[in-house]
């Protein structure tokens, strides 16, 4: 780990210093991991220089495993051949992940150049609306049929072995182009070679083309499949999802569910080779719409002001008792988005979410209110200690309740659970749990 | 979906009036992975009913999909045969999952009624310490070697086709056992029949089975491989760590990492089958632990009770100018963690991260500070206007800074970034963003 951390920043350097020979035999040294490492973690304009000492084949490779926005941006600093060569040879799936990052332009220049077959497969991928499973399929698949035997299979496959996306598991279509079955490389090798395929094949999951990427690779990998046919509406076959990708969609969808918790929108791209301008603007808008929210703390305090100037000491636990709020109501939430993420939870158990959530919220509030209470009443004086520890119970239940609840109003309206997640409930507790605060303090201390 | 959800209801409805002819037939009807929802959302004292109403062999496949500690609580509630008998089919990887969730006697005694060589096969994983990838991996490969020809593997890979973990990737390795190479089925079916496999496999990645699983994980996967080989410290092959479990393992590392990104421990188990008290007991520690550090910020205001007292207004922007110092800072620790967590950026990268961040840090600060500094002026006065914009400016670029840098000193540290990251870094943000606003607010304004 260490050796290889040297010699990228010996490469570092040498690229820096213009030494092109010295970077060139320090990269014949590298592996195809190292070098997308090396080139997502460097300035815009070194990667194409990187990029440009590669050897043709590994070049390839490594340009396949690059973040399609480090692709796109390699294209502007490489020369029109080989940007075209390099178009080429991708995948038709990768080829489409690619031309989203690029000018509309430059992309149609591009498919004019490709081979009507690799134009035609594109095509089918392009047909499909993004975000959907059959924008991110591929049409390199192998497939079989009923009546041929395990024998010829074999065969079929040791043809296509070169170019399908994988030969591991073998949709079964009938005349029509319809999706029967399906068959895995395994079970031909465990059955005799003169049986029929529609005496091994199995029962098919499958998924439609127009079905939601994330839902489908989610299945895909819950059924520990290595790769899921895609369907049209009248069930003809139209590519395969492989494991790795429908892993790659699942990473993209954890980023964007990781952002919004966080209160950003995702990157979608490596953090070092993205403009600050860039990384502000992905946290601007959260962070005006938050603060904008805060401001109706702001208007309770104002309602209190009265309450405030008789007992200063009140303002002292402000910052305690919307904290303890907020951090309540994001633990709730956080349990509750993974949960529906996961399928534990389904919208239809709202009940039963909050009924859980109001004893843990209880629980919770007992053992920090009576806490509360103790620490208050030593230091400052019992009726302080009866206002914190009280409100610090029902501060706890009410975030609890409302941090459980609020993924799953969210996911039923058909908002993304995580977008009203942590940052929204952490201000919502705030603004209520100050209304609490004082109209206890109000109570209790009688002013 | 709707169809599904209805037969689930009439199955909950069956079993709860202990209408078990009726419940079997519907069951007849459910795929394994409708019956292990149902299960995993199932109250604990259902969960053996429903099981022992499964035909044998489908009972089985149920039971090596369920969450091992449901596996485990499913063992209390059937007869000792049957439980023998299911311990048995498992996988080794598997059992293993599941005896880190029984009793240690009842784990113990379920070994010694295993065949030998399953005895064996679990106690080479058992072995490794938790959290290693040798405490995950299958012992269940098919490797080959050097001098064999591709016809010769073809048929080692026929003969264990039905026990083999997978076929499809075969570890490759020389008369001590000692790994040399890898090759996969595909070009198996590429090569000439009579070819030596030393000429058609390729150079290996492999992993040592006491590094970390969720590193090799990510290694597995990220490398695109279906199995990955497990070697001892000199290089001896000893199993292989296929895709799918290489997936259930980073998707326990993302549930503890959002998890504690919300402040709360994992539950490691369905939420609703998940009792309350145990529930709470994940939150408790961290809000415990929270809501002390929160005390720190009832010290600062102390600190500043004078100045309060002459100017109550200052009181009303406390949970406004938190709440965004703790938003900003939230923003740039999860913006990090998740980088760390992807590879995108590394420990030693701290001063080009912080260097980021204070930029972004003082562009949002500038513009909520304008609009802090607008808004106050006319609804108050300029000079508190004045002291709003300034206090926001600070906290943002304070905020952001520290908030990307924890999550690095924290792995530097050896500690999971993401508990230090958002809920730890809100409370350091509401303390020192008082610091910072009383202390403008004195200067200022001259109190």
């Amino acid at each position: 780990m260490n050796e290889s951390l040297q010699s990228e920043e010996a490469l570092d350097r040498a690229v820096g210093e213009r030494d092109l020979r010295a970077a060139s035999e320090l990269l014949a040294g590298f592996s195809v991991r190292q070098v997308v490492d090396v080139m997502e973690r460097a300035p815009r304009h070194r990667v194409a220089v990187i990029f440009r000492l590669l050897p043709k084949d590994f070049a390839l490779e490594v340009f396949e495993r690059l973040d399609p926005s480090v692709q796109g941006e390699l294209f502007l600093g490489l020369q029109d051949s080989d940007v075209a060569d390099l178009f080429g040879e991708l995948d038709p799936d990768d080829r489409v992940s690619l031309m989203d990052e690029l000018p509309a332009l430059v992309a149609r220049r591009l498919m004019q150049r490709l081979t009507p077959h690799e134009r035609n497969l594109t095509a089918v991928i392009l047909g499909h609306r993004l975000g959907s499973v059959g924008r991110r399929m591929s049409p390199e698949y192998v497939s079989t049929h009923p009546h041929l035997s395990v024998a010829d299979t074999i065969d079929v496959v040791r043809r296509h072995v070169r170019t399908a996306e994988t030969i591991y598991t073998l949709p079964v279509t009938d005349t029509g182009k319809r999706l029967v079955g399906v068959v895995s490389l395994r079970e031909l090798m465990e059955a005799a070679p003169e049986a029929r395929i529609s005496d091994v094949m199995q029962r098919v999951d499958f998924a439609r083309a127009d079905d939601d990427a994330e839902d489908v690779s989610r299945l895909c990998v819950d059924l520990g499949l290595l790769a899921l046919p895609i369907v049209d509406r009248e069930t003809r076959l139209l590519g395969i999802l492989t494991i790795d990708d429908a892993h790659r969609i699942l990473l993209e969808a954890e980023d964007e569910d990781t952002a919004r918790a966080g209160g950003t929108e995702p990157l979608r791209r490596p953090y070092l080779t993205t403009s600050v301008v860039r990384i502000a603007r992905s946290r601007v808008v959260w962070l005006l719409v938050l603060a904008m929210s805060a401001i109706l703390t702001v208007q309770v305090l104002e309602i209190f002001e009265a309450t405030l100037e008789q007992k200063v000491v009140l303002a002292l636990f402000i910052p305690l008792l919307t904290g303890t709020g907020g951090n309540t109501g994001a633990q709730a939430a956080t349990t509750i988005t993974r949960a529906l993420a996961m399928g534990d939870v389904r919208t239809g158990d709202v009940g039963k979410v909050m009924l859980r959530e109001v004893r843990v919220g209880v629980m919770l509030g007992l053992l920090l209110g009576s806490l509360g209470f103790v620490l208050t009443s030593l230091v400052y004086d019992t009726p302080t200690g009866v206002v914190i520890g009280t409100t610090l119970l029902c501060v706890c239940t009410m975030a609890a309740t409302v941090g459980g609840a609020m993924p799953m109003v969210a996911k039923k309206l058909g908002v993304d659970p995580a977008v009203f997640s942590t940052p929204f409930i952490t201000t919502f507790c705030d603004a209520t749990g100050l209304l609490v605060y004082f109209t206890i303090a109000k109570v209790v201390l009688g002013i």
